[in-house]
């Protein structure tokens, strides 16, 4: 059985189209909460509001790491997703720290990106553009089968 | 003696600003390469051309993880710049690298990034706005010894 | 699912409360021995007398040590509760020990200990007031679900 | 050479007393800041003012824990002294920390708190009464040589 | 549940009185092979004979060791009997590793090699004196009930 | 339970004669990806063609190095592979891997490799010369049961 | 301070070459005995004759293995060289070792070798064709200068 | 600089005679306390009398472990001596406890305990028979030279 992480973007269905392309292979997958809203105010939902910004993230992002550092460390293979938009600092940081454990990550990726993220990418075993080739690879892992061609 | 790695941000001079305001101190910095073309170039410089880009990228970025790893397994803190340009994943893996192996971490960021960089903020023991900032806590961990009111 | 370890205070019903409220949650709860008495007495009931008080706690204390560290050591969240009365060392004991192996620790307190709880604190993940906190804390981790406003 | 960590009570001179008695021997002290005052305040002293005195506390915390931390991980030996007053539990915190990593522990307190220290004592190697104590035990360590009768 | 090594003598049914006393618990038990002939023979009889005592007993002693290395390092708790004969150095040699490794250790022996044994006992968090004992310690361990007075 | 990782050559079933040979003991077998033809194309089959055959080989490899690692990071026991032909790097390398991380190694080899493998050999628990003394360890390390003479 | 290990093959003078080349930069070398005769040899010439050349072997490579694991662990970075003869098992089982380690590998390797290697390279941060290269590297890493073009 | 740590028998001058055959060589040794009073009563001399000669034992055992366990976890090389008389527990012990840590072992034992040292042989890179052996794989591990036939 394989433990997968799937680190990164949140605001598209990668990780629902990965899921399904993975049907029937035996997985189990993580991920963070992917809720935008909840993800940025968990902390002060539950433990009291913060009238300053910086504090009312920190006790979010303390409780968020709660949950991705048990996913990053418990996982196999560790698959960061960087998308179009936004400073996605948090997926880089993740695939830093599982790259520190030993973890087998595979980096999935727009081409546009390739040179901002060299360095996050010469530290994984895979660089994927699609969701699909993601499928793919954990199908190979687990089975030893490629696509046809 | 405190083995300090600065990370991040290359276009400015503020390791420059660290070691001039730390000067007496006990300290020995690293950092990683930080002329730009020699850290594009480096890999295809001594192991020979690439044509595909990314594979060009791909051996000089491994070329650099040889110093840059060495520089926070050894680092007792590591010191993470993030500045006003570029996507700096590089700053935020290396972060989330130094944050897996239990080191001390300090970031070094702009107000503006506050809420984009929430979860790398939430693994420092520190997060500072200036390079003087670092050096009074770098003679603080050190020495004890506050600024002057 | 998520091991849970309830550390601290054994004299107020605070695990049942976390017990109660978690029903229905993937958790598995481990705690140590809240029976004060067989706690104080474990070992020189098993292992025979001992004369001298200091060696009579000794006993005791290293066949707890036995459940205690596995406790924590299979732990992926490690709850600390400091109470009102008594000195509560082996709680704070547990605290760092839980810290030094990368545990998530989350603090149960009464504000009234803040100050002298910061050193803990500041190692913690969440900081919580309440049983019903942590259950929503755990809740969130596990389901990503926030209590409604 | 011998790298002691001296933890706990910050209020008589008990770091004084050993190191002048451990005087000649291959030793190397550290410890935490002891001026209480720059130790509390240490965070907002530098890196700006908090109105709500528990961010206050947390900022100076984790800065005093990047000395703390680095103090005990360094350490041969990690000496932990409980005195009469206060809470003390960062002394306690400090030594779950240090038998975590399993570093060699020496608890130096009076007698009055065997009881509540139990847990605490049963993670050491030694429990010690005096600093002379101390010293002695350092001695033997490192030379082989006791106390004349 | 718990995963408990019995390590050490072979020529009495000590193992058999804990199993039975343990009847019951949630444990899973895990020995060395104490068919005493077939641990000494069973390098040659499966590997080819060896004309020399000396290589007869490693190809034997590595073959034993795949065995007792991961029924330590998969046990929470590694009990240790040495009886009256022999040399035993095996059973202290597995107390040493199972200290090293951080185990829960129980060491079972009478009184009489209380002095030899001391150096062994001290890294152990109970020495017991009959196999009623440590099947005490275990029920203690697991659900915290003493045996009646 | 016992997790036991095959590594080697892949060009004779020895891999199904011990599979065979041990069926009925309680062993779950790893492999790498034994198609020699997928082996070495998954990389470009999945993420894309490679005009170089260096980058071409490099994209295989490291996609069966996710199987690979955790192969032998889960195995108990790796059993690897020399036979009569190819250069069998890659079954050197991971004897390496598997003795780094403490794994108890079994090398299955021919005498006539004894001299060029006595340093891979000598990192070993068994040097075995047939799929059948696998099987027979297998069975004594579990069971505790020898070959009828 | 750069540790640099130079494992693999002993007849020709590529380590000579290297560290002539690196003369004036702050490396410390180690490497296995490259006395083909006293490596061979060692173990029976010091703990006296066996008549069976696999002991003789055995004793030899155990000894052999005090100096080459001692300096694999102490390296930042293990370079491994690959010649036109033999098996060199040992120097892929070195490779193995040492990226287990989470070591800086470089693999030093004619191409014609480049297939054969692929999982070996694949776990290398540089593949050098020459020991001029390997110098360049360690140059660029230790003071971030390139070759002149 | 090689750091060696020589355990076990305290009755002859072994250890001397090595360190006197090694002058010259780079190496540092260390050693438990050899003074057979010192080692025993060093616990009650320090810390106050037990009046029960088991927590006396004790006492000394603990203050002994600081400086034994700071010897072998520093070391490169454990050697360890089983003379001719004693039960030598503690010796086996640190065999195992060396071994567990993925130190180099040396055993230096007369033939005569060879089957009941064969658990602990079976840990060793080397078992010698004579101080000077030691003196000669020292000298051979350092400076690749070997005795003069």
């Amino acid at each position: 059985m394989l433990n997968v992480y799937l680190s990164g973007e949140i605001h598209t269905d990668w990780r629902d189209q990965i899921e399904a392309g993975a049907k029937g292979l035996n997985i189990t997958f993580s991920a963070p909460v992917t809720d935008h809203g909840a993800s940025d105010d968990c902390g002060v939902a539950i433990l009291g509001a913060e009238p300053d910004k910086f504090w009312h993230d920190r006790k979010g992002a303390q409780l968020n790491a709660i949950r991705t550092r048990m996913g990053i460390e418990e996982a196999d293979v560790v698959v960061v997703r960087f998308g179009d938009k936004y400073k996605q600092w948090n997926a880089a940081f993740d695939a830093g720290y599982a790259a520190a454990l030993g973890k087998a990550l595979i980096i999935l990726q727009p081409e546009e990106h390739d040179h901002a993220l060299k360095e996050v990418d010469a530290a994984a075993l895979a660089v994927a553009r699609t969701s699909d080739q993601v499928v793919q690879i954990l199908r190979y892992v687990l089975e030893g089968t490629l696509p046809k061609a």
